[in-house]
């Protein structure tokens, strides 16, 4: 059912696949059936579903999605969720991550989501004063986790109270399929996508940062010489500046930039001879703060072997480390080097 | 009165003078006598000081300083002030920059600021729907703007109703001095200096971002081969993760590393080697979230030449770009570039 066109599957049990840069490149909404999907383990298909919102709150709830849905507001947000594992193929290019899948640029993508605001659910359930931090639970049952597990995360009580963050239902206008979390997924725009946790069941107020394995053990940047284990490195949340290409031929260049939405991308620069100079690329559609931009340079290549470089600069006028050599770390997160590409134009026969 | 110690003067018409590393490396507070001084006109020393508040906004405001103390509840928050020209000693030698000092390491200190939230005078004002940006504008008069006039600029509403954000009349506990501004100044933590005005007489709501010479010509990030204009390149705001080397002797290395503040440094890795090996460095005062931290590193190098190169890394899992390089730009602003130093230990005699 999944896995059928316009992605690269790159495990099955949990199913895992990321999109195809043609898919990627289509426009800057992304097909749904080309999404890409990061599973720690299988799809559950709950048969009475229900939200419970607890811990350091005055007023525990119990909803079910129908109350939810007519109690509170309807939103939309346009919103690109990206993998910390996005891109992780050019470290392995540097050393080996062993169990870790090489993922290309397409563990992102940008969708509309439906839902109603996090925001909305904390003020009914009434945080107290000690709380800090809204941890979130999903339905699925991780076998690879220590011990078994369903997915888990946290956010700042502060990021959960801001508008853009949702509970959603639905995905570019259609119910959510079961694969990204349906019935409810939280929706965290400008932070990793290991915080939309999916199959979302449970809400938690709490003093402190999620305990679960995911984010106290998995999602978090070591040092190179450091080994995963709990509370080792630190905890990764908001997205970093990234780009990369995603088609290039002797007439033109384009691809996708991205800077969490806290800070947006300003400019793009490609050069074509392999650093010397540059040039700026067109921004194309802003879907708003937090969504990509795709972006494009037309070319004119006479023949012979060219190297592009890209490099995106976000609006603190800060830009991306110039190559991978320097990011390589235990579990290969947050390459966010500039992407390099080498296109030999032939010669006319 | 200024300049006798602790600064490198830059400039005396105006007055413009940065910290020297000794007093940097002092403490994470540094000390007024020797806090940065970036000045595009000579210090006014208004007779008969008042603050209007006008623009799109219900109830415009003409204040004294008294009735602004007494109206509106003091508050105290301890920030880094960071020039967007800090460090731009590193990109003129790549290449020259006409009419730009070489500005090092400081030009950026944290101070204490002690005045009122500039959201509770707006929330006085009660700005209108259309009011998007909050412009700022000082009492002193620029020769070097075209046409002359007051240094000013603006930032979004949304950065101004935040409570960090300050008019502040105190600096390190005490009456803030004319050189820094004094009566009044803005504070806006987590952005370039540039838009922390000085001698502040003008607060106005605006739909667009200031259009004065300041914001709409001088501090701008262009393009390598671009020329300053109005409008040019890309307005800065945001300050970008960076990170400087304060001292460094054969047992120990020590530094600042700053991230703004919407995102915090997590981690500092030394080498001494290169760029092969990193160690990571020990952070010291958490001084909260707008401040820099200072770092240490004890060391045991032996005799001979050793290349120190540091990186800074913030909560986004970003860090600094490699070398100088790419980041030349025609104002010579925001290099946080890897700072890099050869130290030669000698033979004991």
């Amino acid at each position: 059912m999944h896995g059928k066109r316009d992605v690269i599957v790159h495990g099955t049990d949990p199913y895992n696949a990321e999109t195809e840069r043609d898919a990627l490149a289509a426009g800057p909404l992304t097909a749904t059936s080309a999404f890409y999907v990061r599973n720690h383990g299988d799809v559950p298909e709950p048969a009475d579903w229900r939200l419970r919102v607890d811990g350091q709150l005055e007023r525990p709830l119990d909803l079910s999605l129908a109350t939810l849905r007519e109690a509170l507001p309807e939103h939309t947000v346009t919103a690109t969720l990206q993998c910390a594992g996005n891109r992780r193929a050019g470290l392995i290019a540097i050393r080996d991550i062993p169990g870790e899948a090489p993922w290309g640029p397409g563990a992102t993508g940008t969708a509309t989501w439906t839902g109603v605001r996090l925001a909305d659910v904390l003020a009914l359930a009434r945080p107290l004063p000690g709380a800090r931090h809204v941890g979130f639970e999903g339905a699925d049952l991780s076998p690879e986790a220590k011990p078994p597990q369903p997915f888990g995360g946290s956010i700042p009580l502060e990021k959960a109270t801001r508008p853009e963050v949702l509970l959603a239902w639905a995905m570019n206008g259609e119910p959510l399929e079961p694969v990204h979390g349906a019935p409810l997924r939280v929706v965290v725009p400008g932070y990793i996508g290991a915080r939309s946790v999916k199959w979302l069941n449970r809400i938690e107020l709490r003093s402190t940062p999620w305990k679960g394995y995911f984010q106290d053990v998995v999602y978090r940047l070591l040092p190179e010489d450091d080994t995963p284990a709990p509370g080792r490195g630190l905890p990764l949340g908001l997205v970093a500046l990234n780009a990369d290409i995603l088609s290039a031929t002797p007439t033109e260049v384009r691809g996708y930039a991205f800077a969490g939405g806290e800070r947006f991308v300003t400019r793009v620069d490609v050069s074509v001879d392999g650093g010397t100079t540059w040039t700026q690329a067109e921004l194309l559609d802003d879907l708003g703060p937090w969504a990509w931009r795709h972006w494009r340079l037309p070319l004119d290549l006479p023949p012979g072997e060219h190297e592009l470089i890209v490099r995106a600069w976000d609006s603190s006028a800060a830009t991306q480390p110039e190559d991978e050599a320097g990011l390589w770390n235990p579990k290969g997160y947050v390459n966010n080097a500039r992407p390099r590409l080498t296109l030999d134009v032939p010669r006319p026969t």
